[in-house]
């Protein structure tokens, strides 16, 4: 089996935009800035928020937090969204998910200005990923296909399957993987909450893609032997002997899983550090954009 | 085996419409009006436009037709496109499609304000339909859909095919029909030019979309018993048994795949009249969006 080391990769991604950074400074240019709003005080939103600054740090993009109370209130969140629209400081900006529940997430996305969204979630940024178009890619699924590509895995006519239709995971890589490419040209089937036989269409699958939020759902008798297994999966499982009381679970039985599949993503170590080089990618991207 | 009859639902659709076009009348409002733009002399394009606009005329909408020859520049072919944008009195409108090759489509395509994008090729539509947003959604796709509801086909858990993946046909239904929804909820699979083993993938699908492009490809040893099947081919095909010297070809081999399928549309008759509707229906929706 081989792993596919996102820990290893994202560093690799990550000196490549730190250079690219550099350059930038040697011709008296400023950095990259990333700016991230968060509501609340939501224990995951804030440790992924914490990563994602420290990653701005280590490339030398500049960074900003603007944290707002659980009650801030729909219109005010957006007056803060086309400030950062607004601000040609800012190349692009987050806003961390979920959002308490009286605030209207598609609206809030909507306020985005598309050349900001370096989380790709804005419609015109999705329709452009959808069609084929240049875009910003939503970091998860861009990372799960840089790790393809930088493995040399061989995606073209085989079959995929993509386990969950979120938003920010299954529907995006479903697309991705489907489009024309060297890296992709698979025939995607796409599976969620009503589909049947999933045991079936695991077992069929050369690359099964995992984004279920179910712990260790996948077990070895559930794959093909060779297959390539890319697991998304990342929840918070109560652990008392762990100091902060939880470990990180993925949705593949790693340790069976590891003795059928040909690649295979930890948890953590795969998909999750990609997430972040990816963000970075488009806020650099933003970044050359802006300035060009 | 019950043949979906796209003739007679689309003129129920078109009643409707035109029922609701008598209301802005009496209210004494201007009934929607639909422009479109048709570049050369392609023959199939001017068929297609042809009856776009007598269905205008059916409902009661106003159209207007704008002509250019294939030498039209980009600039001044978006110049025209900027004009309509910004003229109040046209609701909706539609470049017919293929442009000639030294225009690019996407650039063109991108220009239309999706307001009245009512083909909804423009990736902020086509991204919101994605994300399972309220937008313009593509006529074709957008009539199968309306098919598979008014025959009450059920659909949600059941594996859908869907063979081809261009922009226009095979990508959005194979989003659509994987979304959330009474009349879709179905395990998706998109196939394509790269897909290997078509055979098997036909012949396991409880709905088989054939989006492909090749004249009576799909024979019923492909198919299941009992499998509801769409056809989406249009091919001319010479015969010089008729006036015109073609016929038109659907990708079904008709006469041995009606003797297996539960459901089946006919070509011509099936998705086509559908496809018209739904532009209409988009048309409506554009102008009652835009005196809202």
């Amino acid at each position: 089996m081989i792993l596919l080391d996102g820990k290893k990769i994202s560093e690799e991604i990550k000196n490549e935009i730190k250079f690219s950074v550099e350059k930038l400074i040697v011709n008296r240019q400023r950095p990259p800035h990333l700016a991230a709003i968060l509501v609340g005080e939501d224990g995951a939103s804030l440790t992924y928020i914490g990563s994602k600054i420290r990653s701005c740090d280590q490339v030398g993009f500049k960074s900003s937090l603007f944290r707002y109370s659980s009650d801030i209130s729909e219109i005010d969140l957006i007056k803060k969204i086309n400030d950062l629209n607004l601000d040609s400081e800012i190349d692009g900006f987050i806003v961390q998910l979920p959002l308490p529940s009286h605030i209207d997430e598609h609206r809030v996305l909507l306020s985005i200005n598309p050349k900001k969204d370096v989380d790709g979630f804005h419609p015109t940024n999705f329709g452009k990923m959808a069609l084929g178009l240049k875009s910003f890619v939503p970091a998860t699924p861009y990372g799960i296909m840089k790790l393809i590509e930088k493995y040399d895995i061989q995606t073209e006519g085989k079959s995929c399957l993509v386990v969950g239709r979120s938003n920010i995971v299954g529907r995006p890589i479903s697309i991705l993987m489907s489009l024309r490419g060297k890296y992709a040209n698979s025939t995607v089937t796409i599976a969620h909450s009503k589909s049947k036989n999933l045991l079936e269409l695991t077992s069929k699958a050369d690359i099964v893609i995992m984004a279920l939020g179910i712990p260790e759902f996948l077990k070895s008798d559930m794959i093909q032997k060779g297959s390539t297994v890319i697991d998304v999966g990342i929840t918070r499982v109560e652990d008392k002997s762990k100091k902060n009381g939880y470990t990180i679970k993925g949705d593949v039985d790693f340790k069976s899983v590891s003795k059928k599949a040909k690649y295979l993503t930890p948890v953590p170590g795969g998909v999750g550090p990609m997430t972040i080089a990816m963000l970075l990618q488009n806020t650099l991207d933003a970044r050359l954009l802006n300035s060009s």
